[in-house]
């Protein structure tokens, strides 16, 4: 395109893009993506990132939005395209991640003879979308790059464009627009402050459940000071986009995944303020389980939501009602077997989370094999921890590739069950060519042990071998070895302790990525 | 739920399925599915099939479709994992392949909540299926299966059933019914039986089109003959679910993908008479280029649609404007490389063409690389040949794994491009579980071959690296001997016509899947 001295609809939209500072795309285009891919020669601003399927694609860039803090793009092939980059929206969506989907269609004429590849692009992306927006002829697509930025910024959320292959290729006017401000996030209420400061006042037991940004570390430290103050509870969501943990951070549980631990640990509470976190509700409903997790009666405020400005919002409950220094915690006790003990998933979580470097990335898609990780590593150097926020399990190992995009320099571990894994295992080969920095933790346990139990949960304990069967990946067992190196990444296979631990941090020097088969 | 004398709302839908002899369910279910995988114990008449994406689930359901011409069921969980199977519902759509999904939802109260994993499963289903029903407190669920069933027969199409949790679980009244009755197919109308005879009996060239059943042994023959009778051409379409070819079959040729090519064909022709087929239209717009592909002036006579009965129609056909001995056709020269000779696509497609046993079911996702196989088999022993029909590349591996499930005792043979493959490589291993006859040969271009022409296509064939980078998939290279073994089935690379070759003619007559890398 570099004749033309015209540019383009689809270079207008690079250009509207970079101009808000979106400069990584993560992509798997086709046909009527070809003159944004065209684009990319001309700007080489925009850094592409091909990823060889789609939920690749959308995991990466939820990854990216949140170490990077602010969007990537996506280029996605029409409706079967962005189907397969849905259940990652998905995720990104319950993450507050800002992201950015540009999805080729046909061009607008083509569209009314329903070709082959012809589906209804808007109905797709509507239910994990906060904002769709359709191009039109005629568009200033500079513009239009640039409202959607504003979306996915302002939402922090998923913004979703679809661009008709003819508008793309059409001449755009030029453009030297002033890029748009960064949206401010919405103050707290005065009266959600002065609510949020009587229960924490008032007598019996207040917990403060936070999530999004109050689980970064200076404001979760505020919201440490205002609990030491007020004698209440601090605790995380089960599923948090991302904390800032270890070092000087403020030591903070998760609420647990399994209906019966949460229910037994929320039954204390007479009061929980919600900063940044949703009321908690059961993940699935079960038969004779509640599905609200809060005891009756539990008085449920909320000081801010996630899309508020929950630092400003934990200043001013701490002017409300005063800080202390939280008390010092003593070091979690960590035994770690001997050197020829076989593995488990405890000890490769106690392994890891004792070996992490700092600044490393931790992230979690191990389901039920990786519990030990969170409370070893409390104590131990700073670092970030990302976890799958919306249940659509597969994310793990794009997400380790999108934030190990937004963050050279510091390590990735992703700490990974085999089942989930299995959904975007393509996610490797784009580790592989972008040599990024990202040691893979295989839970190796060879079945899908969440369904085990949640059998049990839904009260289906005796279950037998033609539904035990669906539960099972273990005939024949995958060999994760030979995926990571059929994808062009460098992988081991660990069956004690000594081997696990060796491995590790022998990936933790090293440049590239690697996978280790943690057979537990 | 042996114990259970009242059978639960999973019970009596799995039992209108099996009443209505919907025996096989692709599966990859969670929490809200699990009443339906308990459900299996008691009834074992339903075999049950793991994939580990969904893609190779909706795949595999329709590869079932296409070759037994029932539906499967597909158990999906909620909206991402729907979603993440939508791909390929699309193909399944667009090749008229009748399946059922049952997705589960969440209990109906609990949806109120709207927990992490809810989503608008509707807006998600409705682009990829012909008729969607979500199922409601107090309704009855054989029932409401059976009339699932009688929307994907008589659609040929994608129906979709989104069952919440608590209506799997809860007490179900018992039905003893009378199963559906096969819907029978809307007949030819006179008119436009009068229509096509007059095209083909006009001055001028014609051209029959076939799609969808025309392209079965029988019906096709018809054509055949019709066409001898009036000196008509005969094509089939470009993408197509299923022809049966070889032996006795008459020879068709199909309508070529490339844009310059199909305006070339079709252009000689003052009339077409479509025979299960949709009038022929780009599968892109391109800038410049025609988007229908037939000639200004040529008419065009629908017969049949693909949902009327085809067979009937050109029996009447054929009775109206006669019938005539096709010409003998000499079998096309094959020339065969020499064992030394380096792999090409053309080579690799003449050797499977040359191979190919009585009975084989091919299944071609080869997109660029595997043209060559078309003409040459075409007057070999009888077989079965199956498309990407909607374009939504990445079918190719589960189309395989369904077709072998539908047709036990036939050798299926993949022609699969290498980037195509890994959009659901995961369906190799369903294939080794089991044990399916599938010889898959990856055509290993390493590249994106179809967007390097289509670059072409659409005006951008000077593009430079940046835009290059995203069609090359060679740096790392895949190994798809390590991919395939990791996933549990047995591999070679072939470099030579002769390894090739030996590795093809080994893999044929050997139990289970195989996966040959062809180095091209």
């Amino acid at each position: 395109m570099s004749a033309n001295p015209v540019r383009n609809g689809a270079q207008a939209l690079c250009d509207g893009l970079i101009g808000q500072g979106v400069t990584v795309c993560f992509a798997n285009p086709g046909t009527s993506e070809m003159h944004f891919v065209g684009a990319l020669d001309s700007r080489p601003q925009m850094r592409c990132v091909l990823g060889l399927a789609e939920g690749v694609v959308t995991g990466a860039a939820d990854g990216y939005a949140r170490m990077a803090d602010r969007p990537a793009v996506t280029l996605l092939h029409l409706g079967p395209g962005l189907a397969n980059g849905l259940s990652n929206l998905h995720n990104a969506r319950r993450a507050g991640s800002p992201v950015i989907n540009v999805v080729g269609d046909h061009a607008v004429d083509h569209l009314a003879l329903d070709p082959p590849l012809a589906s209804d692009i808007d109905s797709l992306a509507r239910p994990m979308s906060d904002w769709v927006h359709r191009c039109v002829p005629g568009e200033d697509l500079q513009d239009a790059a640039a409202e959607a930025w504003l979306a996915a910024t302002r939402h922090s959320g998923v913004a979703t464009m679809i661009l008709p292959a003819d508008l793309a290729w059409s001449p755009a006017t030029d453009g030297l627009r002033a890029p748009l401000a960064t949206p401010s996030l919405a103050p707290v209420e005065t009266a959600a402050l002065r609510r949020a400061a009587a229960a924490l006042q008032a007598p019996g037991r207040c917990l403060l459940l936070l999530g999004g940004h109050a689980l970064r570390r200076a404001p979760a430290r505020i919201a440490a000071s205002i609990a030491a103050r007020t004698g209440a509870d601090i605790l995380a969501e089960t599923f948090n986009s991302r904390i800032e943990r270890g070092g000087d951070a403020a030591p903070i549980a998760k609420l647990p995944y399994p209906i019966r631990l949460s229910l037994e640990t929320l039954a204390r509470y007479d009061r929980i303020v919600l900063i940044g976190a949703d009321a908690p509700v059961a993940f699935f409903a079960y038969p004779d389980k509640p599905a609200i997790l809060t005891p009756d009666g539990c008085e449920i405020v909320t000081l801010a939501t996630r899309r508020q400005d929950v630092v400003r919002a934990l200043e001013a409950l701490a002017d409300a009602v005063g800080t202390a220094v939280p008390p010092a915690f003593a070091a979690a006790e960590t035994a770690l077997p001997p050197g020829n003990a076989a593995l488990t998933a405890d000890i490769v979580s106690t392994i890891v989370a004792t070996a992490l470097p700092e600044g490393a990335i931790v992230v979690d898609e191990s389901v039920t094999s990786g519990r030990a990780f969170f409370p070893v590593s409390q104590h131990g150097p700073a670092h970030d921890y990302l976890q799958l926020t919306g249940g659509a399990i597969g994310i793990g190992l794009p997400l380790a590739t999108g934030a190990a995009i937004a963050a050279p320099g510091r390590r990735v571990i992703g700490l990974q069950a085999d089942g989930s894994a299995m959904y975007s295992l393509q996610a490797l080969w784009t580790q592989a060519r972008e040599g990024l920095d990202v040691t893979t933790v295989i839970y190796a346990n060879r079945r899908y042990a969440i369904l085990q139990q949640e059998m049990i949960n839904v009260g289906l304990p005796d279950y037998g071998p033609a539904a035990a069967r669906m539960f099972e990946i273990d005939n024949p067992g995958l060999d994760w070895v030979a995926l990571a190196r059929g994808h062009g990444v460098e992988a081991a296979r660990a069956e004690t302790a000594a081997q696990f631990a060796d491995l590790l941090r022998a990936s933790l020097t090293r440049r590239g990525p690697f996978v280790i088969e943690a057979v537990i």
